[in-house]
């Protein structure tokens, strides 16, 4: 357990059971929490901070907390403003908000991509059996979505539409051309979300004017925070949908039940952390991605990277072993301490071929042959190493026993 | 701060910005979390627990403090069974869920409480307006509702019916009788839901068999885990309702989204806590609450206690200030130190009425008279003493000032 006196700017180490020699090349679907994390979720459990609807001494520290990790938020994001942000438990809960509480009121057609992350999809799945009008765009053999088949779509659609369509893919780390995407929303005046859940403080995210989503949603524990914490972040005030859960009046009528504060704590300092070092950070994620890629490569010329062609998150490897079984790796990798994925963890333990990979147009051999890779500022070169080494073999091994 | 080396039984105390001198009597808002509870949370952030549907060894991990927790939550109550709790973010969003998944669905009536929860009030008031017959049942002067009146309805209600009535109410800390409910839905086939965020853990709970409800609601910051957890636990398999949040399997497809493992991990500490000591919390409680009750009645003679006629929870006193402004009695004694609010904190901060106390017949000004507070274990005797002092000298002025 790391201490609590260590400065807050130091990482904590990754080490289930005591055993140290665990990697965690699975941050996309948990990234561990920092030493300032583990700091302010202890500091907002113990310094009396109460229910922040609350009109006395605790509500008021709780609502300090609250706000302060408002702008925390904001922080991270360009044209992004305070009232903008309501908090909600993760981004699987603002997907279900921002669509449900559009489609049918502000927009009447829903376009998504066939690539988008469960939440989006079975909404829109759902919103097409009661009453929407909803059109899947396709992606490109790079994970990209086709813009010209969005823009025909938008022309023929003569009421309001909803885009959902996310910035950056958790499986292949491919990001979306978000900005090409909000000029034709606004061209057709359609609104533009985007589950920004995997490049929230880790790509610049622009936020409206034609430059970026003018609403995207977002999970607190891809950036360090523990899992429980989300957000929506609008970029004006003209961005309104119907709350999905009611009651109190938290987050101004938009979101009720009581907001988690050392969970907020927890996201403030994640973010905070993150905007002291963002740079810094990305260039180390680059570095431990690009030196896992290229030790794979090296070793095993025979293995693909999915999406490589395309723009990609920084920490992200989505990695094809052409002819072995892509669950048989990751549990001998887990044996040996790596950990690693196929596909998301939302849908990780269904024994299903990605999405993701076949509307790239992969096989479904090929997709199940396909490991997710994703580092944080928190792996080390030495781990990288090890990593590669420990894959090279057990993939080889695999590949041999076919 | 607590020191984690503290054993896990004994209490912090609840000392905003280190004045040790605050005395919160608004557990019902926020019970501060034990020692128990934070240091379960910080082991699960720190053991290396990761994504509980990730298949590797941190997602074993995590899944271990989730079934874990499943497990506390089920011994705390009698009839119900470890996959009949499905986790949510807080009893506001599980009554959002139940109340929406089974209305229009399972149900196509739904009868309501006129004190419940803005929660169910609200979903009953949205369900309302969009399709469904719902029914208000009124309570009498004590707060508990009439019985004779649901029953009337239920023999108008050809389909089937939800009721959705609570186990206590947080503001008076009235007890609804249960049994009778649970009786009169046997008898005529409807399936009755219960908010019990206040209850649980501080009576006794029995779900299903015609005893009690056929599902709960609940919230882990009420029992001194962190807010953000929740539950709807189930008497039987054959509960259902329609997911409100979907996307990823978790909790077998009834809410999508990661659980947060370490909020669960306090959650589950709390149970085992409260499940070992429940007796002896109960009779703290009561006695803590009774001896409140007693000096200021004493003192003040001319206080009256809302419901006082009525069972009650063993920690919850709302007390009618005669003549006194009751928001500014809990502004003056924020402001020496005891924290204690006008009903519930998710409608503490809109200067309305109680809803509950006016359907037991308050007038406007006798309902903004009144005072709510709650204990936990945590208080101690010098507490309760100290605070009779200041609730006493500040009423008296308060009155004298009229």
């Amino acid at each position: 357990m790391a201490t609590l006196a260590e400065t807050s700017c130091s990482p904590v180490s990754f080490a289930p059971g005591g055993d140290h020699t665990v990697v965690n090349l699975d941050a996309n679907a948990n990234a561990a929490p920092t030493a300032a994390v583990l700091s302010a979720v202890v500091e907002a459990m113990t310094n009396g901070a109460g229910n922040p609807s609350s009109g006395h001494l605790a509500g008021d520290l709780a609502r300090g907390i609250v706000e302060r990790t408002r702008d925390s938020v904001v922080a991270l994001l360009e044209g992004a403003f305070e009232d903008g942000v309501v908090f909600t438990s993760g981004c699987t809960e603002g997907n279900n908000t921002v669509l449900r509480g559009m489609v049918g009121h502000t927009a009447q057609t829903l376009f998504v991509s066939t690539v988008e992350h469960a939440s989006v999809l079975k909404v829109a799945q759902r919103l097409a059996v009661e009453f929407a009008e909803v059109r899947f765009v396709r992606v490109d053999a790079d994970g990209v979505i086709d813009l010209g088949e969005l823009e025909v779509g938008l022309q023929g659609s003569p009421d309001r539409s909803l885009i959902s369509i996310q910035t950056a893919n958790s499986e292949t780390g491919v990001l979306q051309p978000v900005a090409a995407i909000a000029d034709l929303a606004r061209r057709y005046g359609a609104i533009y979300h985007a589950d920004a859940a995997q490049s929230f403080g880790k790509i610049r995210t622009i936020l409206g004017r034609g430059h970026g989503p003018d609403v995207i949603t977002l999970s607190g524990h891809k950036l360090h925070a523990p899992a429980g914490t989300g957000a929506i972040v609008s970029a004006d005030a003209e961005i309104e949908y119907a709350p999905l859960i009611v009651g109190g009046d938290q987050e101004h009528g938009r979101r009720a039940g009581t907001q988690s504060v050392p969970l907020l704590a927890g996201l403030a300092a994640a973010c905070e952390q993150r905007g002291c070092t963002l740079d810094a950070d990305v260039a180390m994620m680059s570095m431990l991605r690009d030196r896992l890629e290229f030790g794979i490569r090296t070793l095993l010329p025979w293995t693909v990277v999915n999406g490589v062609a395309s723009p990609r998150l920084p920490n992200a490897s989505n990695i094809r072993f052409v002819g072995v079984d892509g669950m048989a790796l990751v549990a001998n990798l887990d044996a040996e301490g790596i950990l690693a994925s196929q596909g998301s963890a939302c849908s990780s333990r269904r024994p299903e071929p990605s999405h993701v990979l076949t509307a790239m147009g992969l096989s479904e051999a090929d997709a199940f042959s396909s490991v997710r890779f994703s580092v944080s500022p928190l792996n080390t070169l030495e781990e990288i190493d090890h990593a590669v080494q420990i894959i090279v073999a057990a993939a080889t091994r695999l590949r041999g026993g076919l």
